[in-house]
């Protein structure tokens, strides 16, 4: 495994938020990282405490005191990175969380790269790559489900069935290279036959854990939702109602919600993330027009679109129009009449029966139907403890380039090509399998996948 | 002391901001804070462990885990709080701060008010109230000098100013009143003129702290500052400038700007709050008018204008009307004159003749100038340690209220009452130096006080 170029640096960063708060905790990390505490640390000599103790003292630069702190001392190999490592415990304001880095770096430490301490976690063995991107999945959860999937993955179980897929496919290889090895014998050790069925069955294994990519994706990344229509058909007002709470400038006058706001509400295990945009209409007014072309952007990325209709100021005529522009973009979308309540009540059958749900934004009216309507176009199961799921795009390609690989073995046992083709397909896809799990890895792909983390994890 | 009314529940919070980070942190407690996490923590039994140890183990509802964490036990007395505490290390993601505090609330914690922690450490006997309210200063200090003050505070600095005034308060009484216990003999232990010569040395000694308000207000509250002007006369380009990004759309259109954006510049250890502000200017758009009335609120509570005329579009008469109106205010202000490339090179003197600070909004010219300007306003020496500044507005209004007291008890000598008439008054400057360090205190006092502290503190 390639070695971090800087891997003996002790590295510091700050591990909860940027803000003010009761505590912060600030971590180093590093064959140093104790010794380097110890310079700027009045208190007790930590280097001679017991590993996973907690002690009281002073930051101290040149004399003057910057923070009373706890630490805690973790003593390798007993750590998250299995290095010697420190958290300092600080009162959570911004200007001391300032002062004790600029100290520590001073005293020889250097600061983070995002991901840097998992990073070394995996580098040091504590875990394989899954889990390490696991880690930062579980950060970054949204949801209950998102959370039990990444802690799932985190644990080893999506690290196991690639492993036992790798052992399966080691059999495999084993089985064709022992004919490679008598190769001039031209002996058949194993039948084709016998071949074919054990590679189908991984192949169904392996599509197994592709298709859970479609709910795991769902689980991680929520469902984009942009909410549309003309200006002033109510879009502020439905997406205040629909968070309950005041989160855009909601006005009488059309065109005064200019920036695309991103919220989320949470539905039945779903993160729904909408962006609220500006009206869609063409407009003179430059920065409206900054916000219509930006809500187009928008609506390209949703997976959803609730559109807004203005039933008391919308003849039917614009309502086909309108629903001609929005069937244009292929996207899922939902019908949404706004102002039912100003509507000509005739036309109100007519368009239930045309898949409209009827509400009104401003007196909160029928809005369970509307979530309702929302939640039916997307069903995701409960994650249980110990569920595997693929919700990480990385390893939902390896995968699939693995089953390639895997349909190429297929073809040739199909058309009888020789076992070093066939061993040379397979050494392809136990590669793909590698690459998730880090058995095989690039400093490329490491920068990649650790750059995405948050400094300090 | 006063008794909280709960102050044998189990306490919870979450210690660190909310928001995605590698770590969090959730603090417990109270006298059953350790039995409480035990019932949730798969790993060892923490009631078995010493004081200051970190324990890694599992967060467990119902057989499901909720989290890895490490968790650090704290035993009373030897704790913040002098209870039985534990802080809980957990990964830093909103679902699982939230599905942590659920599960510990369920299993018998209660979640903390406000500043409990901290309340609890003073009704322990921890620290006195001064400095209790020093941890809070501490915590949203923004610079270097609000950093030091307020651990010198909490340190005690200003706690033994205010003991050491106590002791002499207290020496004198005790003059007194052994007067008044021979009272009927009419003797008088303590010569007049003497007593007299006491009482002005704490009274001058009160004044110094008292004096140093001044100071220590700006320290610790920094200067409010409005940027103001006519609409499009440069004010965002200007907060941009000094800010030096981006923090506000900065557009040609006129009224572009409708919120009041806060945002501050660190000027040589003192914080400057700007409040950004919609043009200054009758509208007969709605927006607008709540954005104009929003600036001429914020003009009332600066400690500063920096009013921008434009140059480029202003005549003499305009700008002598507006600084007219500007005087009014009775507000300290500098006067911007804002692109000064566009400017008629024959004015400028004149214009820097009387007081203008010429510069340009767009290119940075002559903001160090400007600068300049502001800083010769506000001028603060450094805070070292060990000095003592009064930065709490509750301990100057206290401070103030003693010598009003010591004003009678003068008054008093050189009207020549007699000594129960001078202990009252001596009692009444005790009263309020003990209501600042809390030996003197009251439910409502201390619930004021930790009302405005952080969850989780």
């Amino acid at each position: 495994m390639a070695s971090h170029p800087n891997a003996t640096d002790t590295i510091v960063a700050l591990a909860t938020p940027q803000g003010v708060s009761a505590l912060a905790i600030i971590r180093l990390s590093g064959k140093d990282a104790i010794a380097v505490t110890d310079r700027v640390f009045k208190g007790k000599p930590l280097a001679q405490q017991p590993s996973h103790t907690v002690h009281l003292g002073t930051l101290e630069r040149e004399g003057k005191s910057i923070d009373e702190v706890l630490v805690t001392v973790f003593k390798e190999p007993n750590s998250f990175t299995c290095e010697n490592s420190v958290e300092i415990s600080c009162h959570g304001s911004p200007v001391i969380i300032r002062e004790i880095l600029k100290l520590l770096v001073h005293n020889g430490a250097r600061l983070a790269e995002p991901g840097e301490f998992t990073k070394r976690a995996f580098l040091n063995g504590r875990f394989d790559l899954a889990q390490a991107e696991a880690v930062a999945d579980l950060i970054h959860a949204e949801t209950d489900n998102a959370r039990q999937a990444a802690l799932n993955q985190m644990r080893g179980g999506f690290s196991n069935e690639i492993r036992h897929l790798r052992e399966e496919l080691i059999h495999f290889a084993s089985l064709i290279e022992l004919e490679l090895d008598f190769g001039e014998e031209d002996v058949e050790f194993a039948k084709r036959e016998d071949l074919k069925r054990l590679v189908t069955k991984i192949q169904s294994y392996l599509s197994h854990l592709i298709s859970s990519f479609n709910q795991g994706n769902v689980i991680k990344n929520g469902i984009p939702t942009v909410i549309a229509g003309k200006p002033n058909a109510g879009k502020s007002t439905l997406l205040n109602a629909l968070l309950n709470e005041e989160r855009a400038i909601v006005s009488d006058i059309p065109g005064t919600t200019r920036d695309v706001i991103e919220d989320e509400m949470i539905l039945d295990g779903i993160a729904f993330r909408f962006m609220d945009t500006a009206g869609l209409r063409h407009t003179e007014d430059t920065i409206e027009a900054i916000g219509v072309s930006r809500t187009r952007e928008s609506m390209k990325k949703a997976s959803l679109i609730l559109y807004v209709f203005d039933l008391a100021h919308t003849s039917w005529k614009e309502i086909e129009r309108e629903e001609g522009e929005l069937k244009v973009l292929g996207i899922p979308y939902i019908k949404v009449g706004n102002k039912v309540d100003q509507a000509p009540a005739s036309i109100l059958k007519d368009l239930e029966n045309q898949g409209f749900i009827l509400i009104s934004a401003a007196t909160h009216h029928n809005l369970p139907a509307l979530k309702d309507a929302i939640l039916h176009r997307f069903k995701i199961k409960e994650v249980k403890q110990g569920d595997v799921l693929v919700t990480n795009i990385r390893h939902f390609q390896k995968l699939t380039e693995t089953r390639s690989s895997l349909d190429r073995v297929l073809e040739g046992l199909h058309t009888g090509i020789t076992g070093d083709f066939l061993a040379m397909d397979i050494r392809q896809a136990l590669h793909h399998l590698g690459e998730i799990t880090g058995e095989i890895t690039s400093e490329d792909l490491l920068s990649n996948i650790f750059a995405k983390f948050c400094i300090g994890k």
